[in-house]
């Protein structure tokens, strides 16, 4: 293998997930693999300098991976962006671990999502969700095709029935807004149960439907065929330019510099608003 | 009073509330009152007939009442709408209880909601919200202005601190879309404090911030003199429309022939279309 990956091998590669429990851990490069497998000849290597794929702060206390892949000229899949940050705060360890897919305005099809935030290893919040790229009020049949059709509700009440999951209201609005109607947002706690609590919920119930759910997104958004007439783009654009924009704003670019100092979260920004292209 | 006053009265006209508990009833009669005393300058008198105010079905076991004023030419409102609903179901009593407030699109401010669905004395749906009448991911502004500024979700946060109170998700995928994202979807099951725990949890807590939001609904919205341009009418004219035609077709639309006949169900549908002008 080459330097570079003996490097993030040794520091942390964004596929190593070095702070995450086996069962985590096991779900998320489940979850990776199935999606550069199955894209494989959609995505371009990653091109993100060292210092972006990973990074940590001045004390060392907060350290995170970056991993974007942008999709290949011909194929409807415009990135996809899988990261961790780990930060040793105050109030104790915080484990944030994600994986986004953008998809071009060549199709209108809903984007994946899905994010865990981890505060304590008995307390965790999930979003997962095929964010809608389109104003679902005025188009029913959309909601139907990928919402209602996929049964994706269902996956939302399997995981509601678990004695520890409640419903996650984010603090955010604008990411409430972004959110499907079958978003699952979710906070498992089971401090009760303990760390072997979480580890059986996240092997039983959140993993079995973190994969139904990216494999519908695979089969019928990414690989969906759905196309877009070239008069309709530019509005589609100009939603997907906006929300990823927005997403940068309230999220990692809020919280990058609070973790990692200026320097560093400036140089990561830009690397993200160049991938993004926004 | 007029023979139809008290024909109305009688029979158990809209703003008589026969089958509501005291707690409830007084709730109705404050936000109906509150509505109509604000709003009388704008709003024209019921021009419902006799046979669609109040209707039951052939054995008498469901009954109704609907009362609907439309705003006058000048005025910002479209329509102001209050109903009730009740039936004898073999499981038990249903009563819903409805006030929804259109706007012209003269305003591009929120619409307000309030139903109730009461499946037994112990057990409360409550949806509660401003509708928004734009696409909350393209307008940061007007989900600052009306959701953010107004702090509307602090109220949903309130009522979600009592025990009995828990997050409600519609089947209506449509119904969730429509929703902002301070919405207060919630149900009340108070089966181990019984009724009188129900008509505390509505006088303490459902009741203050039902009159919180919509005092904030007609300060800001129905009163707040936001004006849009000419130009921008159409399309809000085209959602608006879209969303009563959805709603009708998904609520009463659904529920009236099931409950009251196909003739009766009719009848009061074409008054409701004609009101809604879809």
């Amino acid at each position: 293998s080459s330097p570079m990956d003996r490097q993030n091998r040794r520091r942390g590669g964004y596929v190593d997930f070095p702070h995450l429990s086996a069962q985590h851990r096991e779900l998320m490069l489940d979850l990776v693999s199935t999606v550069e497998t199955r894209l494989e000849s959609d995505l371009l290597p990653s091109s993100l300098s060292p210092d972006v794929q990973y990074f940590e702060n001045e004390s060392g206390n907060s350290q995170a991976a970056l991993h974007i892949r942008s999709g290949d000229k011909a194929s409807p899949i415009d990135l996809v962006l899988g990261s961790w940050i780990h930060c040793e705060l105050p109030s104790g360890a915080l484990d944030i671990t994600t994986i986004s897919a953008y998809l071009k305005s060549s199709t209108d099809a809903p984007r994946f999502l899905i994010e865990f935030l981890q505060s304590s290893p008995t307390s965790l919040i999930l979003i997962l969700d095929l964010p809608p790229r389109k104003d679902l009020v005025l188009h029913q049949d959309y909601l139907d095709t990928f919402y209602g059709d996929t049964q994706l509700d269902k996956r939302r009440q399997e995981l509601a029935k678990v004695p520890e999951v409640r419903p996650y209201f984010s603090s955010s609005l604008y990411i409430r807004c972004v959110c499907s109607p079958t978003a699952i947002l979710v906070s498992i706690n089971c401090e009760a149960g303990g760390e072997g609590r979480m580890e059986e919920i996240i092997r039983d119930h959140v993993g079995p439907v973190a994969k139904e759910v990216l494999g519908i997104w695979l089969d019928r958004c990414a690989c969906g065929g759905r196309v877009v007439e070239v008069h309709e783009r530019a509005d589609l654009e100009m939603r997907d330019r906006l929300i990823k924009k927005k997403t940068i704003e309230i999220d990692l670019g809020s919280s990058l510099p609070r973790l990692f100092g200026p320097d560093v979260a400036g140089r990561v920004l830009e690397a993200i608003r160049d991938a993004f292209n926004t």
